[in-house]
């Protein structure tokens, strides 16, 4: 008999949300994946084409903690049709000591949402400028909202701008964060002037052409590009990535096959065999970050399994100690 | 919203349990697998050296069936030395069309057991000689017991040797399958002369070095080597896999890099593009199967992805119609 927890959406949003511990607990296992004998194997893909179903495996091991996330993210494109979100998933959490299941996280995907808007602000903290105020932010889904939490978490930011390719999707996302955070947020139409002027972009879309174009980069700026985490998804012009000061992945093994990167290989802008920094070097200070205000940096987030061993462990131990959660044993 | 339905171990075992309908449905999985547009990525394999651990994820769709499973196999060896056992594990059971989580099968290992069994009844079926009576089996543990359990569904065999390195837990096993099955059961201390005139021979055990040679295999004799499962592991001669009159794997892509074949292929006893037979391919009637009475047939299984969403299909539909299970939202 084997005793777990199985904690609930509901559960997991009582506990987990997008704070600067969030954060912490994600620039932590990046800094760890530089600097331990972490695990890390490749993700599993498996695809159910007639279905447009698609569904990622991640899991990783990072050594001093208790746990690690086994994470099944199910993607199915047609859901929509019939009224379902497109993307859930659940989290199993094991004992890193026994391999026994100690808690059934079923997030619904709620705990990927803020795993990778904390890898935003992670991002943003160690490759902004200080000051930054002015964001772009492209996408006005989920993640386009969490991403422009996940800066004011790290940066002054004043303003921001939203671009999607539906523009009225982008006003009432707008006018939400608007109101939400308090802030001037407004609707941008023309992409290149939502790029224009701002200290700090990210891009969030689900994009397989580039819609930003490395002409439109100025000085000073940093990009985040994490929409691409699957081989066929591409939202940065591959001149960009070549051209840009510093390169930065958050695994280089899986931005090379997944990421922007990927498609700057394929378009002959960057040899396969480059060295890039990733991110948990630069973290820990092995590496360069941004080493001067004039320099574009960009950053390129596919989204890793230290993330997800990451916050299911720091979701466990809040749960744990706030006794919420249903036991169950089997 | 999400309904999902959690079994545990108690509830898998009152309605799943190793018989010719869970044969037939494993049977039916590798048919797809030879026949129709199935989808079975490469094994995640995660490792954890400081704790002794392992954890291998498994996940394969099989066109026809309304689920998935995916698989969670941790092994962890330093576990009995706390008291607990070294393997164990859960299934998730997701639509294929939604791919939402349907099921969470907490079986600690439960049905990839039933599962791996089963499958060995398929090969014995489709090349064990029909009148087989005699089994050898290798290894004393839960598998090897199953096992035997699974030859007896396909083939009428009368009288069986047990071999363990351990010859005290043969002993045991002996004793307790001999009373189990009503049937002729001793203990072998001497691996040559437990092959010698046996129908059928079944590896089980966790071997990194060859228990069987090659030449002590005899005409019309069937083996099934099933302890091979990661890539450390060998239990038969390379010499043996040569020389045999029909070499079949369950997945070709799977037994060259973790099988008895993998080792046969370091050996330099095959090379590594010589093409053989899938289990699959031969009860789909695509390939042959045994063509005579003398003939050395072996079978390399490792373990795949359809086995287990086959066998988590079925429980899933079995405990659905008996009305187990506990009903689960978030």
């Amino acid at each position: 008999m084997n005793v777990m927890v199985i904690l609930t959406e509901r559960d997991l949003r009582k506990v987990i949300s997008l704070d600067l511990e969030a954060v912490g607990c994600v620039e932590d296992a990046f800094r760890a994946l530089a600097t331990k004998a972490v695990s890390m194997p490749p993700i599993l893909r498996l695809d159910i084409p007639e279905h447009r179903g698609e569904v990622d495996v991640k899991t990783a091991y990072v050594p001093g903690l208790d746990g690690f996330a086994i994470k099944i993210s199910p993607g199915f494109f047609d859901n929509p049709k019939i009224g379902l979100p497109s993307t859930n998933g659940m989290m199993v959490l094991l004992s890193s000591r026994t391999g026994l299941v100690r808690a059934l996280l079923l997030d619904n995907g709620y705990l990927t949402d803020v795993r990778t808007a904390a890898a935003g602000a992670v991002a943003a903290r160690h490759l902004s400028r200080k000051g930054s105020k002015v964001a772009a932010i492209f996408g006005a889904g989920m993640q386009a909202k969490l991403q422009l939490e996940a800066l004011k978490l790290v940066r002054p930011i004043t303003q921001a701008r939203i671009w999607a390719r539906d523009h009225a999707k982008a006003i009432a996302a707008a006018a939400e964060l608007s109101s939400k955070l308090a802030m001037d947020v407004s609707a941008v139409a023309d992409p290149q002037r939502a790029v224009g002027g701002a200290d700090v972009i990210v891009t969030t879309t689900p994009a397989q052409e580039p819609i930003i174009r490395s002409e439109w980069l100025e000085p000073g700026q940093h990009l985040t590009a994490m929409g691409s985490d699957a081989e066929h998804k591409n939202e940065i012009d591959p001149a960009a990535i070549a051209g840009a000061d510093l390169y930065v992945a958050d695994s280089l093994m899986q931005t090379r096959r997944l990421g922007e990167l990927h498609h700057a290989i394929a378009a002959g802008a960057v040899s396969a065999n480059t060295e890039f920094s990733e991110l948990g070097q630069i973290v820990a200070g092995r590496a360069k970050g941004r080493t001067g205000d004039a320099l574009i940096t960009i950053a390129d987030l596919t989204g890793t399994g230290i993330q997800d061993t990451a916050i299911a462990t720091l979701a466990f131990s809040r749960a744990t100690a706030a006794r919420v959660g249903t036991t169950f044993e089997s």
